[in-house]
């Protein structure tokens, strides 16, 4: 397993984190298999999409701000952050992808981005990958 | 591949399975890996999210009854459970985590959850381990 | 890594891809493992849902829609599909399987569906299979 640090600078933000993923792979010298990225937090979480113009970002973004209130009638968490929990799960903390060739295999207009969802903080990020 | 078995008491619902999951990890005897958690019904789905405070839970399941209802114009389901569906496709039936050490990587704060969608029942989760 | 392409016919639309994904993991040769299933395109996902009954597809899309608008306030991207990003990102671009006996696990009801959020196009889905 390998691991790397993310700085964010927003409460909502992602950052993209697909050059260091593609470090990992390459570290780990595995040829085909799978690769997990992982975040080990609860308000923060991993996707993949378009990494070529930045608008699809600030929409992705505005869409999850508006869909989860950070106030909401009848939330009970002391912290205040349930929005932050919320959008960790409908992102989802982890994702699998394929390696190829000693890379990850990534579309055209694909990038890894790391989503923090109650910064701004300094997040870890987990990669591990199998294979041969 | 391990199967353990979930008794749900509310149609929404999230039973805390990392313990099932820890278990299951130890007995395969991988000790740097992979790990599947995978739900293979349709209206159940796994996250991994904070466990500490049981209120994180209750807002979550109280903004995703919320904001997929029971009843919906256009629905044609005849079962009445589109909701049910629909949460698991947000959720999503099947979470990887990265095994090391022996262990499932989890922060400090994460716990793996059975997200039941309609219930009360009696679920079966799969549990694979891969790696060496 | 195995790759099948799949046409679609409408701009949102879940396509069942269940006997690619099996005879991909057939071709393998992994009798026990892990397999991926996942989706290059930044405006395509894959989930795994009932495949019995087409209704529960029509009213997971019909609800997908409606809580991602085509047109919103404040959008910016110049290609006006951002709600197809959106949608990526909430179902997401990558599913995990489990492989046993050769086999992908599935439950009684449960089919994998590529689902497209910005056709109709011509896609490309990939399987990796990792295991023994």
């Amino acid at each position: 397993m390998q691991t790397f640090t993310v700085t964010t600078r927003e409460r909502n933000e992602m950052v993209e984190i697909t050059d260091e993923v593609r470090g990992a792979v390459g570290a780990s010298g595995v040829r085909e298999g799978i690769c997990v990225v992982y975040c080990p937090h609860t308000t923060g979480a991993i996707t993949v999409n378009e990494n070529a113009d930045p608008d699809v970002v600030h929409d992705l973004m505005l869409w999850y701000n508006r869909i989860v209130p950070k106030q909401q009638a009848g939330f009970r968490h002391g912290e205040g952050n349930s929005d932050s929990h919320i959008k960790t799960t409908l992102v989802g903390p982890s994702m699998t992808l394929i390696v190829a060739d000693g890379q990850p295999v990534l579309g055209r207009w694909q990038g890894v981005f790391f989503c923090e969802f109650d910064g701004p903080r300094r997040r870890t990020v987990h990669v591990q990958v199998v294979g041969g």
